[in-house]
């Protein structure tokens, strides 16, 4: 729905496979793509960018300066997973991950939790019926106390500070916050709750408040509605169907987009658009969970968050019918699920002969 | 453990019944502290602190000089609940709950997570069997993002910013750190939780990081491991049974502390500790929950997160028999309770009577 893009015409993709299963999953996310555009005189291109743990080990390199310049040459991008243990913690993320969502400008943070039949949720049966769990997070991308902003003094002594800095702009909560009633406004229950700590982080909280109630005048038949963080991840585990659509700041995003993940059937599942409205650079679509390094290789990861990724991908192409199509896929392959262990591939391909 | 305060002896106490259901669990607390400590010998002296929206609605008072001084002269302070909509938010929160925990140096916030035979966790039963929940947050209580050091430029208008720093130093966070070691050398299990988020605040991250590695080495029993708090979150959600202690900063604590809240049989049992470890001032013990204006003055609130707050209150000044009396009488009372509906006197009741 974000551009111009339509079925019939072609998709340039850049993909980042990245590490540990990043690579198993996007081959089955490519093979669903293949799959559902199959037939529809779609040119689907793919261009593979190296980025990640190897990349770094042999060269000391992140994010190139020239790669960026070429990724934002494409439509779309979709990225696997980055990380490694022979990695220093914080490199990667600091190198890659982040400023891709910084540079891109993916101030559109999209979470869906989404519990589907035949998925089973660590919730006891009656927090989650009758309602079900279905409700999409509007996580900030490019603020907060994301942005880098930090520093230490007297590292290793006694008298080490280390800050870390939020920062957030009128500007930036804006444009989030109007996307998110815009998608509220396109659901059936129109409810936008403000996720944040407006008590104790009062110069944030409040520009987010104020700017909530400002924007919602621009959507008179969207409900608002306010948690602090904390009693937000009681709800979430008490009652996730008062949920529609969380509008949060990037760390809170962080934070209860996993709790989301992990009651709406788990990581395995759960996927993300970082998201760049105004089409002046591409988006990128990937699944929440991390590389995975100890089942990498061992085709036992779960490709269905990635899967959901492509489905979200092509949402944001406007082929709608299709990312429908992948997600009816995905759903029915979940109903039929069971207990029977399938391998990455055996559950790609399983999503994709329903394509067909 | 902490002080050499000992049954037979006084304790002069403040209390800071507060707002909303505050004075009603407030009262139910004292009740159940005056039974256990009845034939004791001991002499209770509670003094009133009239604290809270009352008072700042009428003299635009928070927490007054005078009224912080006389409060360091006693021994250990119970407080109810501090809120109302009455009051912008913030107000209270920085004018009196937070500098309350600052200016009496709690920088040991600890929130056990216990859940009691009989009580309903919202967890399904396969998450929760066989190994309980059972387990102890270190909540940092002084420094984080709660340190009010923020503030916002061109407010209101379209190019506002508005940061919040988070501030963080090795003194406060070693002296934390070796508490938490300290508390989880002291339990069956010895292992102790590191949760962060140093892959994105790298700076404060590291520092909690470094910190625990090298208090570790004073502890070479206690078993550690590192979850961002992100991934925290899911296995709060689907394996409790993995934590023992958690050491944590200010906000991630508040955060995780309110889902072990809710896992752990919901906020109306979630005690907690705003403690001083060297005695340098009184620790403060409150239930977690707020101060629910919504049922306010019905007896519909259930004192029992205060009754455990008392039961913590008596650890924390050394009278650890009492202390496991008063848990055990409220474990009775809820492994008895059933679906039955009692007013917050009755619970107190019951739960003291029990103790007669
Ligand atoms: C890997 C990390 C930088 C990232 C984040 O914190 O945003 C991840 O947790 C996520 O949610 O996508
Ligand atoms: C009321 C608020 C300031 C407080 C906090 O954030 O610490 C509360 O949520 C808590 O956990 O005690």
């Amino acid at each position: 729905s974000m551009t111009n893009n339509s079925a019939g015409e072609s998709i340039d993709l850049a993909v980042i496979a990245g590490d540990g299963i990043g690579p198993e999953v996007v081959a089955e996310g490519l093979k669903v793509l293949e799959a559902v555009t199959a037939g529809s005189g779609t040119k689907v291109t793919s261009t593979a960018y190296d980025l990640g743990a190897k990349r770094w080990n042999a060269t000391g390199e992140t994010l190139p300066d020239s790669v960026l310049d070429e990724l934002r040459g494409h439509d779309v991008i979709l990225l696997g997973a980055i990380g490694d243990p022979s990695v220093p913690s914080g490199v990667l993320e600091r190198g890659i991950l982040l400023p891709l969502r910084f540079a891109l400008d993916h101030y559109v943070n999209l979470r869906p939790a989404k519990l589907f039949p035949g998925v089973e949720s660590p919730l006891a049966v009656d927090r989650v019926a009758p309602g079900g769990i279905d409700f999409v997070v509007v996580r900030e991308g490019t603020e907060g106390p994301y942005v880098g902003n930090g520093g230490s003094l007297r590292t290793g002594t006694p008298h080490e500070i280390a800050t870390e800095v939020s920062v957030n702009t009128r500007f930036g909560v804006e444009r989030v916050v109007r996307e998110a009633f815009a998608r509220a406004q396109a659901r059936p229950r129109k409810h936008l709750t403000l996720v944040h700590k407006h008590n104790v982080l009062t110069h944030a909280g409040h520009l987010w408040r104020r700017t909530v109630e400002e924007v919602g005048a621009e959507f008179p038949d969207v409900e608002t509605a306010y948690q602090h963080v904390d009693a937000a991840t009681i709800f979430l585990a008490t009652d996730p169907g008062r949920f529609d659509v969380i509008v949060t700041d990037n760390l809170f995003g962080d934070i209860i987009t996993d709790i989301a993940a992990a009651i709406a059937g788990g990581i395995g599942l759960a996927a993300s658009g970082n998201i760049n409205p105004t089409g002046s650079a591409p988006s990128m679509f990937e699944p929440v969970h991390g590389s995975a390094p100890d089942i990498a290789g061992q085709g036992k990861a779960d490709p269905t968050a990635t899967i959901l990724s492509v489905a979200m991908l092509l949402d944001h192409l406007g082929r709608t019918d299709e990312a429908a199509r992948v997600e009816a896929a995905v759903a029915a392959d979940l109903a039929g699920r069971g207990s029977a262990v399938r391998t990455t591939s055996a559950i790609g391909d399983a999503v994709a002969s329903r394509l067909s």
